[in-house]
């Protein structure tokens, strides 16, 4: 299969019609119709194989996820999600492999009303790199430098399964129940767009938790001039993660475990109570697990109210 | 070097401050504005290390290519430079090599006036995908798909040199003359965006040669549903091609060569004549090379008017 075919071959089976795509696929660019009244929020993410994703995922998972990662960042900042680019990097144009990578990828961008506008086809080691695009009124977006001292700091769902989910493909003896919970959230994270949303000019800051919650969240004391307090026996984890695993154990795939892609967010006690009404209401629940203090940096109490102290800072590349 | 010190390197040396980006590089996305009655226009490439450049280029050209190939997109489609997120995927994190690749964007970006305004640096084999966004009113933008049987066929510059630049470095032995100028024609192409701008609402079709000259005219016929046909006496080479090769060893360089990144478009001979004087007085003048006909292909003449049979059809990834 040649590079226009496997072009083609995306675009089909890709198709969302949207009318702010003046111009899609097939030009040198997109021609794309941003509203009036409404900021263009745009961020990109690179999944490398191997690095990102274990080598024998799915190529639908690695589709999945390579958006979701993606629009797990509009989510972010409350923007609504409109287009995106491809560009996906191949060792061979291998026809099945695409089609089941493309029908991964389509299955999410429909869930959303996502169109692909544009993107690249080459050779080489197997990596994507996805563009989103959405739109937020700038002065409601979900920025990370708004916290303040007395905000409570909530997360949306449950933390610590798609830790558990990379830990089960490493060693398959290490979990015994479970399984397919744990992989299908490490594999197809659902990007909280709907809650980010319900958030806009409310939460006084917003990150999705993809390094790991402490690493995220001390990005958002970092940017907010302020530090953070997390109770250990407040973080929300799922019936299978508490089933599989005791609570010293769940503890570091909660705190350090990245790849979760739920909401952290921090907001005034004023507006908490109706916001996580609402929240429960989406179908996506949000828990308090703590609050923001002036003191910077991050502190984590166990259920003796001891400092606890976290496992590691959370991803980073090239970290020694 | 961990990532957030890369981020921080890049950053600081791709400083351009626009009034547009509401909010740039360290967020979960960034907010930009685009302007009332422009379309936004967006485009994508990917570089791979030894598919798109030789492992030996050094990182400054680099920098300097993975952004210029995408200015080349937004100048095809009339559209004036914004923004840009670049995916940064490196074997390791070295700082001289990020410091020079940096400088080398941040050289062609600050010429534009383009803002970096985010990305992402991961650790793989080393690629580069960079996302650009312009501006250009819907009506004026160049399209693939308006050429019009009797347009004249059009090239800026000349064609040819990043081809031998190409051919020079594979074996080093095979050009006396212009190593210097042919190598830098392949390492940093000019996006042709004063060009662009001056063909909006003007030139009936447009693309930027990136694959090859027939190649890319054939995507601008199909499109239109049209054929063009090309003189090969006309073709524009520099005067170190000229002298370089004989007419016979051009040809191939010219019509399939790609990476020359210069315009072709077509034109009603109605405003031919006002915008060659135009874009001659731009600092890179245009020339007619053939005319659009209504039969599909694209046929090139030799010098006695016989049919050329074009070497090859342009640079496809995945070819067999």
């Amino acid at each position: 299969m040649a590079e226009f075919e496997l072009i083609d071959l995306i675009r089909t089976r890709c198709a969302v019609t949207r009318e702010d795509v003046r111009l899609g696929i097939g030009d040198d660019a997109a021609l794309l119709a941003v509203p009036a009244g409404q900021a263009l929020a745009v961020s990109t993410d690179t999944l490398v194989s191997g690095i990102h994703f274990p080598k024998s995922t799915l190529p639908s998972d690695i589709g999945w996820k390579s958006l979701a990662v993606n629009l797990s960042d509009l989510a972010a900042m409350g923007a609504a999600p409109a287009w995106a680019t491809l560009a996906l990097t191949l060792p061979q144009a291998d026809r099945e492999w695409v089609a089941a990578f493309a029908d991964g990828f389509a299955a999410l961008a429909r869930e959303f009303d996502l169109a692909l506008v544009g993107g690249d086809t080459t050779q080489g080691p197997l990596s994507i790199t996805v563009t989103v695009h959405g739109f937020v009124p700038e002065a409601l977006a979900l920025r990370r430098d708004g916290a303040k001292p007395g905000d409570g700091v909530f997360v949306t769902g449950t933390l610590g399964d798609a830790a558990a989910g990379l830990r089960l493909l490493e060693s398959p003896s290490a979990i015994g129940k479970g399984k397919e919970h744990f992989v299908a959230r490490l594999h197809r994270p659902t990007p909280r767009l709907a809650q980010g949303l319900l958030l806009r000019g409310r939460a006084h800051a917003c990150i999705d938790v993809s390094d790991g919650l402490v690493a995220d969240l001390g990005h958002v004391g970092k940017a907010s001039g302020v530090g953070a307090e997390i109770d250990l026996t407040l973080l929300p984890g799922s019936p299978a993660l508490r089933e599989a695993f005791a609570a010293a154990a769940r503890a570091p795939l909660q705190l350090a475990g990245g790849d979760d892609y739920e909401l952290c967010f921090t907001a005034p006690a004023t507006v908490a109570d109706a916001l996580l009404g609402e929240l429960a209401r989406s179908g996506c629940a949000a828990t308090r697990i703590g609050r923001i203090v002036a003191a910077p940096g991050v502190r984590v109490c166990d259920v003796h109210g001891r400092l606890h102290e976290p496992p590691r800072a959370g991803w980073q590349h090239f970290s020694p």
